[in-house]
């Protein structure tokens, strides 16, 4: 969870170049424009050809932002070299002694040479394979799932790299959007599925692989496609001369797509493009529907307020309310909650006090917009409902005629296996609640409460089939098998 | 200035309390809610009495957010105990190897005992006491005109210290929002122009002070009235017990205030109420102004796209669109620009790329919003230029029809005195360019840009009097008499 | 005290440089061969003139090692300009808020510019200085008894800055070793008794002043001579054309000097010169006197063991062993405690143990050497005494026949108002054991414990005139007039 | 390379308890006492069972000293729990970006559960080992040989653990001294031919080994004998309570040790005893023969002065000194060098002084030991010369009559491949000079110089038999096949 908030947090965010001398420098700024998908930790690794023709991967990783972790070796002109280049943000467990293991890219040696890894999703037969691997003599350094594909490749009876890796990839199950870079070649690869996105861009002859399009924009890439589920994409000096990079699919690679629906709500950035389609557009649609749907009405024929909890859910909002206005309700978007731009990740509260002061330090409540009127707020999702409750119970000091909370998603009752981090069923207020909305509104102290449903969203989706989403997190009908026994950070090291 | 912005910075924020044991706790929080007013250094001093019934007054102090001073401490469960406490927030220089010395409150030992002094505002006529003391003999350990006061204080022929408070008060010319903190009581004093705001509060039968009430919010605190232009109010055990603050006038109070109009444009927080209004309002209205006087409407009869440079200019832009609206243009308020929250206030560029990443970094342009549109621009405030002439640049790239910025103030041409920090003349904009707002528009590279004037916004101020308004910055008319040859920093130790 | 270790602390050295463009390097060098002088803080002041020919003072301090303190300005090559520079080494009271404010170089700007004062000594009479100075107006922003010379410098009713100085100097009284750097001089001063060292040397025609002579050593200065006690020496461009700095004597000037006594035991580096001899040689004479004193033989004949107290002790413990011997009592020096490099100042132990480990990581017995041997322990103080009983403890745990601990100073009995910081009274062993020497070695739990007495002492001086030292923390005995009720950091601001 | 030093390296000490619940506490300890093998990073691992009786092994490494790497977590009470650990300190190579993983311990899951390893040494097959894993599907990690081990041990056939270690251990050729932590025992190792020590100790029915026994000394455990060369000795529970932990010897046992006898010139500390020797005493001995065999006379019949540069060389100094006196040659031991208490591992010079301040920061000469006197130098070895020339230029400053340069050992010729660190063949000055000692006196700049033979330094061991030592890096002659093509750290990741 990000602390201080109420959201499920991504694994991760990926980026790759392949055929520029400015390989590193990309995708330090693609990882800053996926900063959102990870901020715990970060890393790139670059491959350089040295003065005697020989090849190294380097890497640089460690604990932090971006700029974190990567400033003082730019201070110091010191960013890796090289013509390709990978990198990962992550979301790790903090505290873990093992932690700092995890941090990706994944940087080893095999009889292939150096290879490195960075890797956006889950494997569910992760402990299968894992098992298997380690009977056969494998020794695990990380608890990561990621470390898995490395084993399977390095083990892979095939003799050609290519064919070594495409070998790992069929046997590996769930949800992957993967980059390689080895020796000579830059791999980009998406599950059957589709889980997580993956897109590929052109920048001056060279490629680059992002999670999302907006890291694309950020170095102005033009972007050329979506990766495709279930495609391995192999980029090597011969791709950037001939502008055809090889493209192999995987045995697996399924009918329907199952893009994560949570990528448009809340994951993803409004300005980024995924799964075909502008997530700004995908959040203000579902705005729309909310409004449709569950539309609020002033009792003495005032403006409704509707406000967002920012920033995540401001395009939803503002979509809520322009529905109200075209359903001729009197309503008007308003900016009733400011988000403080100056509190960090931590914030060590004083003395024992039992108000929670990071909430009122972080969202101020502009009275003036508030006092005296019926209120909509617009959020995104509800996974605790903690902070939810004191929200609410801040707006309320500034003295609303009525709160009307609207969530521009369904109740989360089960929890992902594809890349999405929840906290434990229990803590899911939908579940504690037993789906039951009236329930989760008296917690929450609103004056009424409503989501979308499933049905709702997809219809959202109008225009992309609704085959090919995961809603599995609100219905819980899983896609793949899911070994349910499984807990993600069960084998400590 | 703020790094990567091209705003004026405000000097400072002060924070008072006066009879709670919680006063350094408060004191903490108020300053969090005012660190808008100064990210650069902060500090607290606090009464306490100790078990021998001897009084002291202690301090924490340094360089950075209000978390980044004081979070040790807290951590420590370290932070000032006493009765009383006052705080500060600061903008100070860096990079002069004087400037720790600069950090408020200053806390001194004179004959009346400890005496600590939390200043917002500057004085006009600082180099002539200066000099003065100087001459008697005083010596100075900061470049601070904060450090004149108390000289000024302890040099006083009056025998009763609020005698000589309000003696050396009489002296000083200029602006300044005060807070002393003695062994015995706290004083707050705003100059008789009234240029920077104070406000009152109380809770838990304890005084609090602050510049700006949300300050008191974030505490609960109760506000009870604006300090008064030219009022000195003492506040000490007795006025606790009888809800009785004395209070006192000083000589030389105005019949017309000088509030700072940039107050309500940009330094402010919007969910404040300063100089009698509510800041959010104030701005709305400046907005609405804006469209009034420079609406913009599409050739094609599409909807106009209003959006904000974030966050200071949202309030604006919401009220720019909806008086479009009012007005039958077809327009609506976007989020087309997404500000980042992950960039910190340092930034370090890799590699000799003359595009300016750092906007790139901070400023998201959603494409979907701005592509084939006709797009309205709405910021607060042009300083140097610099960064609107990105933005532009960066808005463009997303293909709108034509970019029109629209500036919810005048043109600002003249430095000013009372405790704001603009870059010199020479590198305003507006004064480069003759206040020719065509050069300006040809050098920022929108379509169109319009200012309000100052007549514009002294109407936007109809309900309070327009004789109430310092707006020197864009006029050049100073209320007092100014030093011209007078460099702010001119006294280095 | 320093920590983990059981002796008193000297204020503080002082270094500076008039007429080198090197002046702040020089002053840097200075200032890490003085470092024993002072640990917890260090600072800097420069004169440089610059381009439109103003001259300033500029300042780098902070708490911390030299190297902690200035390495980030070294690293960007930001070291101090200019062609003159003090500096100072600071032991400072930690854990005090206000702490950081005491840190020298003071720095202040007056009615005859800016003025620097590094000063190590302590007057005792400040208490009253201060109040009169406070009485006439005076604010006070440190707690440090310096910051009175810059009033009585301000206030001097002469004209002329050099006989301000002097007027300010013949008011002080007590132990003081002065730098003083103006916009156009390097004044030198030193009180009537000469309590702290302070010599001047040469180097490329330019003037060095330094606490003590291996500060001239590390820029391979020439030593000129000591400033005498009670000469104020003035430095300016013109003293550098002529060689002939401007000597003044203070009114106050003595017949007998009171060098401090503990300057030869313990604080002043064995590869000085100070107050006229070799610290090494006198160091070496205190083992030798002990040796006749308090000479140790082994019943069985064999060879008595000398083993010192590292690094302090060294010296007079080889005196010690090369004294028996010449007695032709057989012994031999060894290195039978060794000194842990790598233990910093800082040492946190683990769990609740109350073996005090610090002093077995920071000291190890070499069993071989001890182990059933006569062992005599050199050294060269007993403070509080906790030190010495878990060294002997530990010595013992190596099986010697039996250990002797001979000490080369008298039983410290008495505080210091002369710039030596001792814990109480009631903290001192030998006040505790009301000095009887049986009860002492009791405590510590020697065998045998001897002390040189005063007359041994100042037997060593045979050379130098025994008058000419103080001895006050053994006899009680002050030179001066003392203010006994005066707290040393009673004036908490 | 000791940074500002002239010393070889040795890789590193390691430490381990089985049997207490204080393992992580004395490990901490014992890593404390061992800090001199290795400064640049350290871990401990321990080995805890949880309230389900589940066994874990968990880990805290990091680089710098001892203290900076566990002292936050002692802090906050923090240290790892468990009733086993092991623990590692490291030289790692400064400024690598792959340094952080090579930190020891390394832990990892492989079918027998978790495994942890510590490793003193170096092997000598290791590329030729990695290369067979490598083609079998090992991934590799690290650069570290000690991954091999890892390996071989999951890749055994060998079904129980104890035999799949042995057989592992069988594979490997070279230096190891190593320590394995298991979910159930500790198992120590020591390679065939002992080049690095290891020692077994007890404390409370605990089993305790180190590196060296000053580690036992430090938390009070008693010394019970060393591990044999080719030992492996298994300790768990059942030896804990029986007393008698089991001890196989590995098959390529020798009949002759092959101790390196740079462990008594210079790495280990003198107050540990290690094959079967006073560390102290032997080097004594060194002293003794280097004056038998190079003795020095002053022309004048005055006492030579013997000096050491400290601290390293104190004890053959000590030594020489007192062989010369045996000689009824005038003679004295001196402290003429100083070595600073207070310069850290880094220090920074300001401008482009070509003197190299450093040296003479750290050591300072007493010159009046030393002026005019026939001076003898006593260090332990010479590498690349550079220190010496510095120093010796540093005494001759002081003036001497001569300096006599006197090393405890033969000149350094040919690389180590059993576990110290010299700089590459054409750095060594006894190489650069070809081994022609009066070309080395030139290029330092004594008098003369002296080196101890070979047969000389053996002659020293008379009790221990020569044969059982390696001294390959004066001779070239290596005990073991070494793979001259290999360079340490070739396999780049």
């Amino acid at each position: 969870m990000i602390p201080g908030t109420d959201k499920p947090k991504c694994f991760c965010g990926i980026f790759g170049v392949f055929g520029s001398a400015e390989s590193s420098m990309w995708t330090y700024y693609g990882l800053h424009a996926l900063q959102h998908r990870g901020q715990e930790a970060s890393g790139i690794v670059s491959r350089y050809v040295d003065s005697d023709q020989k090849t190294h991967l380097q890497i640089i990783k460690g604990e932090g932002l971006v700029s974190e972790v990567f400033d003082e070796f730019i201070k110091e002109n010191n960013l890796l070299e090289g013509n390709a280049a990978i990198g990962h943000n992550r979301y790790s467990t903090t505290g873990s002694s093992n932690s700092r293991k995890n941090i990706q890219p994944f940087l080893v040696n095999y009889h292939n040479g150096s290879i490195a890894v960075a890797h956006n999703g889950n494997l569910t037969n992760e402990s299968k394979l894992r098992t298997e691997l380690i009977n056969e003599g494998a020794i695990f350094q990380t608890t990561s799932d990621t470390e898995v594909i490395l084993h399977l490749i390095a083990r892979s009876k095939k003799g050609d790299q290519i064919d070594a890796v495409i070998d790992a990839l069929n046997q590996i199950e769930g949800a992957f959007s993967l980059l390689l870079l080895t020796e000579d070649k830059l791999i980009a690869a998406r599950d059957p599925y589709g889980f997580r996105p993956l897109c590929l861009g052109k920048k001056d002859g060279a490629y680059v692989v992002a999670s999302e399009t907006c890291a694309l924009d950020i170095i102005s890439a033009t972007f050329v496609r979506d990766i495709e589920p279930g495609e391995v994409l192999i980029i090597n000096n011969e791709s950037v001369k001939t502008g055809h990079p090889k493209s192999i699919k995987l045995q697996n690679t399924q009918e329907y797509k199952k893009h994560c629906i949570f990528e448009y709500i809340y994951f993803s950035r409004p300005d980024s493009f995924i799964f075909g389609h502008s997530v700004d557009k995908v959040r203000r649609r579902l705005g729309k529907l909310l409004a449709r749907n569950h539309p609020v009405t002033d009792p003495d024929g005032d403006k409704v307020v509707v406000i967002s909890v920012p920033d995540s859910s401001n395009t939803a909002a503002l979509g809520y309310a322009s529905e109200l206005q075209k359903m001729d309700i009197p309503a008007k978007f308003e900016l009733g909650l400011l988000r403080s731009h100056y509190i960090g990740r931590t914030f060590i509260q004083p003395g024992q006090e039992n108000r929670d002061m990071k909430v009122k330090i972080k969202f101020n409540v502009v009275k003036g917009i508030i006092e005296n009127k019926t209120v909509v707020v617009v959020d995104d999702s509800i996974v605790r409902g903690t902070t939810s409750k004191k929200l609410i119970s801040l707006i309320r000091e500034a003295k609303p005629k009525s709160i009307h909370l609207r969530i521009s998603s369904p109740p989360i009752t089960h929890p992902c296996y594809y890349g999405m981090d929840f906290p434990s069923k229990n803590e899911l207020i939908a579940h504690q609640c037993g789906e039951d909305i009236e329930r989760i509104n008296r917690y929450i102290g609103s004056d009424t409460l409503e989501y979308l449903s499933i049905e709702n969203i997809l219809e959202s989706a109008r225009e992309i089939e609704k085959e090919n989403f995961c809603t599995a997190c609100f219905s819980g009908v899983y896609p793949t098998t899911v070994d349910f026994n499984f807990k993600k950070d069960a084998h400590e090291i």
